[in-house]
């Protein structure tokens, strides 16, 4: 169904690293009123460099390209990063400059995780920043919906270099329509995988995934696969004329921490694709590890429950036929 | 009405000091949104670190008594504190420890500051520590209410250096009950000014200023004034068996910023009842300061407005009569 992956396995997530300030709350607070946290810590976050996490701790060669600011958060971030083995040698630090931050809201009554982006000065990552990348190395590169312009010229580069190559070593392009915003729209059209978020299909009047799936292949390249999780009902996908694909959502038996849920789905799937997973395998396998993130707090207790991506994914296709 | 003061003008504030990370958003976010913030700033907080604030910009000796955690955030709280001529050497600085934060959500559409509070590790202030500082120089010592126990052991030894002074020497304490919780009733009985909150008058199940006046009035020593700020109703007072005394609030064209602001009005109470301003006089000073204070976004703003304390006290007493 999705073409055939080369053996190579590196993958490359552009887009946004940022300091999550995670507070944990007994519930979530009403407006005008004083709260102390249950616990509060700090996480690397940012959708690229989750979907980085989560491709470590599968095993797969995970990268991480994007702006990180010259502050105090620096090491912590690298650091972090270094701990799943996520490469972040292409990284663009940028002096004199604040690091993003995120104040996230995790609420223990109902799960719910509320965020409150700043970013005061971190620039976005410049095509001239990733025309100096060397993309021979990887099988696939996930992009972060955002700064639109010069995301859909990166994609652009990574086409011509695809240009040059055997079929058989092509890049895979992927982006993740998350945001409701109008301007991600233009970037549908340019790559091999999109995923799209409920957010992003409830903003453009769909309201379930078979809506979204026939609106959104409308606007993709064809043959393309696009891909829409859609939280507690699970995920649908679909490639060009094929019939659509769902998945259950597998729940863990106590939610304790979203964050990072739709990231973790995401990456999960592009894992089982670049293995040569089918699709309908794919969503499961990124729904089953997307239940297994929201049952922990954090990435750190994954590490565990993952062990072998690639046996997972085994695991997987056996449990399908 | 209040007992005269003497001439020294040194006013202690006990408490909390802590690292306020202020998110202005447009308005109070959903339960599981995410949402981009129109400004990010860290400022100087903790009731008793407010209050000295505005002291300070009133133009009292004003200083600050309480532990500081020994990490990176200590510098830029000396440094706050500094700006606004509040003298720190008695801090007592806490090494190993995690700084004290509050994470503050201020709506621009409803002016609402909701406040999420962590502290992981920081010790409260000893009664040893208080009892190593000399009184001597203080006509005033305040306490925020909290850290009950110790906080009682500390009015007492105010208690006792009172007893070797003549009555015009006598150092006036106060206290704020401000939060919901029943412990800090025991702190009512201890001092010569109490100051209750909405939120605490709520909470005894009192409906207005009135019957929370009564209320307190009985749990406090006889002659005690009690003071009760109710947001925009203004304030009341009473002392002994004199009748209540009231004032209106004074909000600005716009309300941009409530965070502090009762901490503006106790402060500036505490200003004018030191100065010997007569209890309704006093009321409205802090009133009207607060009134101010919501007015203005953070604490610089407002050192232009206030300009010299006792020369706005004196225009206070002038619109009086």
């Amino acid at each position: 169904m999705v073409r055939i992956m080369s053996a190579r396995e590196n993958i490359l997530c552009v887009g946004l690293c940022c300091l999550d300030i995670v507070s944990l709350v007994s519930h979530f607070p009403k407006e005008d009123t004083d709260q102390r946290c249950l616990e509060q810590r700090w996480q690397r976050g940012g959708n690229a460099a989750n979907n980085s996490t989560v491709l470590g701790l599968l095993g797969a060669k995970a990268a991480f390209l994007g702006t990180i600011a010259d502050s105090h958060e620096k090491r912590f971030l690298l650091d972090d990063f270094a701990k799943y083995g996520v490469n972040t040698e292409k990284v663009v630090v940028c002096k004199g400059c604040e690091c993003s931050t995120s104040f996230v809201i995790l609420s223990r009554a109902s799960a719910s995780r509320t965020i409150i982006h700043s970013n005061k000065n971190l620039p976005e990552l410049s095509v001239d920043d990733f025309a100096q990348v060397d993309l021979t190395p990887y099988q696939w590169i996930h992009f972060e919906g955002r700064n639109v312009a010069n995301v859909a010229q990166m994609i652009k580069l990574v086409r011509e270099h695809n240009k040059g190559l055997p079929q058989g070593e092509f890049i895979t392009t992927s982006v993740e329509i998350e945001k409701a915003k109008p301007e991600l729209e233009a970037l549908i059209p340019l790559v091999d995988v999109v995923f799209v978020s409920k957010d992003f299909a409830v903003f453009k009047g769909y309201s379930n995934m078979a809506e979204t799936l026939e609106g959104v292949k409308a606007m993709a390249h064809p043959g393309a696969v696009v891909v829409c999780p859609w939280g507690e009902e699970g995920a649908s996908a679909c490639q060009g004329s094929e019939v659509m694909v769902c998945s259950p959502a597998f729940p863990p038996a106590n939610v304790v921490d979203t964050l990072g849920a739709g990231d973790t789905f995401n990456a999960a799937t592009i894992f089982a694709l670049a293995h040569g997973s089918s699709l309908e395998d794919s969503i499961r396998f990124g729904c089953r590890i997307a239940g297994a993130k929201v049952g922990v707090i954090g990435w750190e207790p994954l590490r565990g429950l993952l062990g072998s991506g690639t046996l997972l994914l085994k695991k997987e296709a056996s449990l399908a036929t």
